[in-house]
């Protein structure tokens, strides 16, 4: 047979949407004019707390210290539609936020290079053409969207079934970091308990960008009074939804609930959660079993790359596919999992939130 | 507002389709009359070829040896619908494999019990009953489907890309097994190379059924000669997607590409992949970049948990839940990682095949 | 720029699913080994009443007289999962039926012949082959998914809501049938009113297959004791839905609800439905206003065409493209609108319960 | 078993996408801030003619003469994503367009009434509130957001494959319109051709709006040099998705495909469209057979009521479900008909560029 292999270039992105009840249509690119959302399935007669919302994007918001990339936005939201008088009227809830702070300039060295350890290249090959201002689509901007449903989604969360969902840089770099309660999160830059010696982290951190270079992550993820029986036994499990959901997040690689990335080397007898009348004994699935929640809280761990963007010259390719060396400009965070935290609870509330509706559908007979 | 609680119980399932493409339907549980699927979106005009169907089924096939469980069934599969003279019509094909081997009483100590580290529970709660029988649904039984329309799937691959996929045992317990080429394969009872001391293996499994006790193994795969540009950039990242459908099979815990579960502790200068005009100089990232494939090989790992199924006394509650000691009864995996390959092989095809008919939808232009 | 014209041929059929929340997805064409479903969503803990569903398909079930085809199909059907006891275990329920009475060499004129007024053209553009053998998937027989899968549904419609589905035979030809009541359609052949003089039914229809040729039927439907407030205001219109469903019912080429086929010539003052206190003072609009059921009766009417199998000599072109004259053979429906009702019921019923399954999703707050 | 009645109030909509490789997601209310879509799944690399986008908005935007609304909108669009250089980049297009010329105090009266012929009674029952400004979500200015996509499909469909779409008020009131062709329409205010008396067609227009009444109309449209082989033969009909698609427009009560409202009165040898070597001699099925395109023109009607809205007084209930007698103010359309022949298009050229897309997934082989 004739081996047909030339597919590339011009295509088009087709999935912009995640959930399927409480369905969230993002679009928006870094230095577009605007990124956004539509939120579709929520329901009518819902008060929205703006100011809760805006409190959330304040989190992710960049330009607030010398950890994160100083590019200053507002990051305000607009609401064109889908409330009268404050409330949720069931119809689509359009959200924009303007693009302020573009300097497509710090960009111009990439027009013509695909930057090592990002998505240039692959874009390319993909739609034929790439909007190199800021990473386009594939930027962390892109976010917002996810944080603004994701602020909705945990406040029904909240208000209707008492659930709550939390998490907390885990560790930077090689440093794992203790963990104490939430309560710490809002008093300090980093999302992590303040009993932490900040100083040492902050140093492992401008360690990396003293030298030019980056470093990784992992965030630790807490959704605590959740029902059991959630989740569908095979193609949409719980655990699976979580984590494809949270891989949409920039830079993270790998996700996991409980022990599940060293589960291989426990044997049954080790690993298996015993269970008594008054509770499970252990949890290590994390919350889940068979890709359905057991009442017991969901803990899942995402791994976040070192920011791809450095500032020591690599060795990549031009755009015309010629070897050259590549020295990045612009404004990067040196950690970029240290952002990370409110995106992935936003994510995770708006699977959870989904994942309920899914299960309002039946369970009435 | 008053604080809407009870949702378990009596829950439908709706989750039983893979792809949108390429759609796998799948139904059958362990001790039912059949299990099996329905393929739609297969194009007109291909030879199935059904012997190389039954032999992907024959891996995963139970009863072959005393490293598996010692389950005796045929796994011949019947096709009803979609073929004229042996070729697909461009109609669904619908699949049944009827189950022979049901010893059912096997499971009779569990009719009232929930088992420690299974779905047992959690699939109470969801659906207010419950097919103890074999693990029901929750079988691995259920992923013959997948490894029937995977076959069609990598046959498609292999003959109009020459896209291969393939896997292998990387590990068990804590032993690490070198891995050399796929050609060994099928020369050994594990899918692991020949060339390791099986002996040696074998002991390690035995090991841990002379304890009445089951190990955790982990699988690679590769995916080779893919295109560049597959993938969405944010909602249906082909890594995500990869993740999410091997989460589908029973026992697999985790799922990341390339370096993806310890990345967090390098810096960007080490983790990322330099490009020259000839080729990238590492493969960190395990194929994909942003969501998308960057056209070097797919590598991705996937961890399995130890067989919750072991033979000590257990801890667990009745179904009446009260505090018991269980026994497990019946015919288990002792690793059950053994007969993952070909199944994970499967999925990925699946997940491929769809991502390049997603593809072939929009480059036109 | 360049124009690509060539799309035809080697496609796959992708749309086999129904439903989104109760999914039913079908296989099998007229002359293969069987046809049926996968039904998805099922709540558990449903007791399936196996004897009605079959009450219901022997209701379209060929053979029955002169006045249909004479095709002998015993119709039984096969549960192969999802049932445990005679209940929904609430994971997906397949269901198959044997094709026995399959006399293909029927068909064999038709091979190389594409038959007028029927898909046989355009399906071998899509295709680039076709399954000749009874029409292959365009046959009536595929419509037999859609009865069993109805018949669960409006079971449960009638058991949890107290919701009624019925209908009857209009018009045949262009001869107007008065309707009485649902209880006398079980008393005749034709689903229609017992009072209504059969004999001159009969003979239009029969002077149709005495002149070799068909007549064509209207099919009435009825929903009663609906709830207000089903259906979406812009894509999803119930009116809309229960449209399009039962236009994949062969041979139905209108469908419209009250008076919506004649809509056009009314006022707004004679087409407005006035509302008291009491109730509404007529019923124009068939039960839906802007997509959303008004609590009203639906009332639905279904356009049939004339079986386009006629044993007159037809002009028409072989699979070689030349001109031909052909004169069919094969066990053909004089008028195939008489078999129709129970189908169009099923799919309504198909449609109404995912509606309602849609609004559980959120009217919870 | 016990019956569950009470599923109204507070719902939300989930069905603002159309389309599946083409998604349109809207937004957007009469009264709201603005009304808008996200484009999803447009093919990169393709130069947006804004102009052309613009014209055929201005086509529906009220306000022009005084058989249409005089509100007036300037209808401007802006769009914040999506583009570089005026080029798509295969990432989502976001376009809004915000609303100015609300007069929501003209809604006042009906704050607490329900208007007969609209949807605010069912609409109350699904959201348990409701936007009376203007009809809220049911308003017709929705369906700026389908001529917005409808614009870029149409210009994609002409480019690459030389399909053209176009409609004409084929009917208003009882009074049936000659068609000429096509070229006419810009040439006159209702789309329809200019030979006609337009006296008589104003006559008859006002006659309605000076009685205080209003009056319906048809529309007529036609895709020329369309593929054969598009739609799929069950679930996904071409005719069925045309049909859904086009009844999402407000005030649609019927839309057929040829002679489909009245084929139920033929015989089979009367409607069978008999085909020869060199085409067809009839077009009686309008395109489509078994639910797939026959390469000949489709032909399509739809069925528009005449504007519920009227200023003579009828008899309805209150918001707190009492007897009134309602008068309607406002600005409204004596025949909604006139405005739909753009949208209607509009609606066409989304579904047959998503069926195009569909086919585009398979035929390699």
């Amino acid at each position: 047979m004739i081996k047909v292999r030339v597919l590339v270039g011009r295509c088009g992105d087709i999935s912009n949407t995640i959930g399927a009840l409480f369905k969230v249509t993002s679009f928006g690119e870094s230095h577009g004019k605007a990124v956004g959302c539509i939120i579709d399935g929520c329901p009518a007669g819902f008060k929205l707390d703006i100011a809760r919302i805006q409190s959330f994007l304040d989190m992710r918001r960049p330009g607030k210290n010398k950890y994160v990339t100083s590019r200053q936005e507002p990051d305000k939201i607009q609401i064109l539609s889908g409330l009268i008088s404050g409330c949720t009227t069931g119809t689509p809830i359009c959200v924009i936020i303007y693009n302020y702070n573009t300097i497509s300039s710090d960009y111009n060295n990439i027009t013509f290079a695909f930057r090592p350890g990002h998505a240039d290249l692959p874009y390319f090959y993909k739609y034929g053409l790439r909007d190199h201002r800021g990473g386009g689509r594939s930027s962390a901007r892109a976010t917002i969207a996810l944080v603004i449903a994701g602020a909705i989604a945990r406040d029904i969360l909240m208000c209707f079934y008492n659930i709550r969902v939390y998490s907390y840089v885990n560790s930077i770099a090689n440093i794992e970091l203790d963990f104490l309660n939430q309560a710490h999160r809002t008093q300090n830059q980093f999302c992590f308990p303040n009993v932490f010696n900040d100083l040492f982290i902050k140093n492992s951190i401008l360690t990396g960008t003293q030298n030019c270079d980056s470093v990784g992550a992992t965030i630790k993820l807490f959704i605590t009074n959740l029902f059991p029986g959630l989740g569908d036994p095979l193609y949409s499990k719980l655990d699976a939804e979580l984590v494809a959901a949270i891989m949409s997040i920039n830079a993270v690689k790998c996700v996991f609930l409980g022990n599940g990335n060293s589960v291989n080397v426990l044997t049954g007898k080790a690993n298996n959660d015993l269970i008594t009348a008054t509770g499970f004994l252990s949890n290590n699935a994390g919350g889940i079993l068979g890709g359905i929640s057991t009442g017991q809280d969901i803990i899942l761990t995402a791994v976040i790359k070192p920011t791809p963007s450095i500032f020591l010259p690599q060795r990549t390719i031009s755009s015309a596919f010629k070897n050259i060396v590549l020295s990045i400009a612009g404004r990067h965070d040196p950690c970029v999992g240290l952002r990370a935290p409110v995106i992935v609870e936003s994510i995770a509330a708006i699977v959870i939130f989904n994942s309920i509706l899914r299960q309002r559908v039946y369970c009435f007979i």
